[in-house]
């Protein structure tokens, strides 16, 4: 069973494929990062961030999406856009039938570190033991969004 | 020339079509609300606000929208979904190929009335005097979304 984490975001949207089956270990499939030139106007963005995500949904075939929950205390400006991208997001993986979940970053740290107030770096070591990795995933965003997959393979129940 | 205006929200998501023609008065082609009932999960509503615009687009043929900007002053969670619903609005209007502009809803008082911090009545006034109808157009998310294709019709060159 294969799990779609996003990590949203208009200038960098990162998503992860993690494939799941109980007794064996959890495998990367893919993970990467959408990003739109500052200053692109917001629509064409959004069609970027749409014609992507359908790419890697055809191309990697999940079957439940993780999406991490937005919470805006730093610019409001900043986050209305994340949540016009989250809001495209949600849609790609809806009209592709997978079952979405949403975590929210405490919930992604708390599931990945035990830790809610961990440190990125904390979180995203976690996810390469998670995964087998010899490396740290890059860039963060993808990082993410395969923490945000890695939560739902452990808060799900099968 | 047609022009789309968007009202967006979650739980109620206005649209309204008017026809603009040099020397003509404006007129209504359409106007009108998705509603999504509450407690509905975030995917389901935003999937309904994308059928239905795909739908309102496909029958009356736009070829510019007018979506109102957002400003999250009063509730951060409300706004949030908002601008989930925001984006795929955006997005609906994108892949048809309209063309796609902002306007604030001080912009949008302001064309409207040429005061802006009219009030939402006075607003809907001018809605109902510009397009030449004999009552208020109803409800309320409908009226917006005429008076940001209004305000569109007034502001653009041609």
């Amino acid at each position: 069973m294969r799990i779609l984490g996003i990590d949203p975001g208009t200038g960098i949207c990162g998503f992860g494929v993690i494939e799941v089956e109980r007794g064996k270990p959890t495998k990367l499939v893919t993970a990467g990062v959408i990003t739109t030139p500052p200053k692109t106007p917001l629509e064409d963005r959004l069609l970027d961030i749409w014609t992507s995500l359908n790419e890697v949904i055809a191309e990697t075939k999940p079957e439940e999406a993780s999406i991490e929950k937005l919470f805006f205390v730093q610019n409001i400006t900043n986050g209305i856009s994340v949540a016009e991208a989250r809001g495209v997001a949600t849609l790609a993986a809806k009209i592709s039938k997978l079952k979405i979940y949403e975590y929210t970053p405490l919930q992604i740290k708390q599931s990945l570190t035990g830790y809610g107030r961990a440190e990125k770096k904390q979180v995203q070591e976690m996810v390469r033991q998670h995964l087998g990795l010899s490396s740290m995933p890059k860039p963060d965003d993808a990082a993410d969004a395969l923490a945000a997959a890695i939560t739902h393979a452990l808060m799900r129940r099968d």
